[in-house]
């Protein structure tokens, strides 16, 4: 039997799709959410194609997952509560087994975000999956990059770096032991959305962002935004036992400056309060741009990042 | 200066996002939107991908208009009231013409369909044009598939079968003269979304489609949903007057009945009651399936669609 559009999400993902305030799920021309009086919604989306963001080799089971982690990024970082998402998926032929893998992925993230799977579009073409999110924000508050006030401090979440140097090791330069290769391809292909701290930052924080581009390149956004310069302290920065161990400390501070899609959040907090959680490495300052505090290959020092991104 | 991502958003896209509704757009992690107290969300996602869904030579403006209509006509088929929309947009290379050309098109179907463009993503890879749909049902009602009644009558806007005369156009099989050329391109290219006749029908219809794959095929989507069986009288479908005077009638009506891509809108509306606009094309019986009234090419008489779309 070929699989048409329809078995192919009935069969798959149409057990995702629950939740209280859902009204309506996958099934109909539209997917019906419900929202509190007041709430705002916030929404976003992102994409992943073949061999741009994934490795035509990867698990489709983590395709799914992470498909899903960096579209939710986007609510966390707004400091949204995930409602409901769409996925796009195009596909270059009928892969049953392909589609089977990958649900078991999105099902993992929609059990560890709690957000629904209400709908979906499945195309012919070469393969790509475009995941749309929806997210509430109560009537009040939310986490902008625009924010930041001269005097706050810059924290950020979790460690920085290891996609990057996941990504080392999967182009191959680098073959590290087992326990590490596995805590490192986790952290690239299972990264973990910070839902839960951005709704506890919403009114803590003064701006936020989540690092996708790598944490010069994200903060400077934020700077931007916010009409400020922020310093950055390379010393400060939180690296992941692995790393420290395995990797050249500049090397690493490189990594954990310019990497990406480590999906962490970087969070301006004013002085003297406390931070709900994570490390502080840098501060906000009067002027404009991203001072990364050391020296960054093909990069002379301090940089301004707001005219080619 | 290559075009990044960000380049590419700001520059073409930043003038489509407003809204009195829209409190935040392009830019940062999320759009924000309000909804009024007790209105529910309504999403949908439609994908057109380069030689599956739109001819590679086919003007960039009018790929740009159609994406749009064509995930329009979803919240049009629900009765729902346009909030904004997403596009995550994938192509082969910095293609700044293409780009110009089709945020033209999407440009106009902005203005005609009051929908803002409040964020979107932007990928290198095979022509593909994703768009994501929001819009605002109130507290209550809702068009949907399911609602069909033994004895409601069938209507369906506009006229059938012309986007299908506009295919067979483009793929060399029939030449017509340039009016109706005309005429069936921006049918098939500009289709219009009934947003403002399923608002008409929110607490009038029992039941409704938009026509995206077919009147037969989407039909059977309803009887399906409502439990019921829907008879068609090909006698009574509505053809534009190109169709009528230039394309043999039993031709035609294999279109109206089969040709997918008109985007009107189909509904059922309780017997007796008046229909806000359109052609009465049918009723509801008891039974399953739907019945075109008529032999269709490959199908041999009475269908049911139910499983296998």
């Amino acid at each position: 039997m070929p699989l048409t559009e329809f078995s192919l999400i009935y069969r798959y993902f149409s057990a995702l799709g629950s939740g209280a305030h859902v009204e309506l799920s996958v099934g109909d021309d539209c997917a019906i959410v419900q929202l509190a009086d007041g709430e705002r919604l916030a929404t976003s989306v992102d994409t992943l194609v073949e061999g741009a963001h994934f490795f035509p080799d990867t698990f489709p089971e983590d395709i799914g997952y992470r498909a899903v982690a960096v579209a939710v990024s986007d609510l966390a970082a707004m400091g949204a509560r995930p409602l409901g998402m769409t996925i796009a998926l195009t596909l270059p032929d009928s892969d049953e087994l392909w589609v089977h893998a990958f649900s078991q992925g999105v099902a993992q993230a929609v059990a560890a975000y709690g957000i629904p799977l209400i709908g979906g579009d499945t195309t012919r073409g070469p393969r790509t999956i475009s995941v749309s999110v929806m997210g509430a924000l109560p009537a009040a508050g939310a986490l902008l990059r625009s924010g930041a006030r001269v005097g706050d401090e810059v924290y950020v979440s979790g460690t920085l770096g290891d996609a990057a140097a996941a990504l080392h090791f999967l182009q191959g330069h680098w073959q590290p032991d087992a326990h590490s290769a596995q805590f490192l391809l986790e952290r690239f292909n299972r990264p973990t959305a910070r839902i839960q701290l951005g709704q506890q930052l919403l009114h803590v924080a003064s701006a936020a962002i989540d690092i996708s581009d790598g944490l010069v390149a994200d903060v400077s956004h934020i700077a931007n935004a916010s009409g400020v310069g922020i310093e950055l302290d390379p010393q400060a920065l939180p690296l992941s036992s692995v790393l420290q161990r395995h990797i050249d400390r500049k090397q690493a501070l490189t990594w954990a400056l310019t990497g990406g899609d480590d999906y962490e959040l970087c969070y301006c907090i004013e002085a003297g309060r406390d931070a709900p959680s994570g490390t502080r490495i840098g501060r906000v300052v009067a002027g404009e741009g991203v001072d990364p505090g050391m020296d960054l290959p093909g990069r002379p020092g301090y940089q301004h990042f707001g005219q080619d991104h």
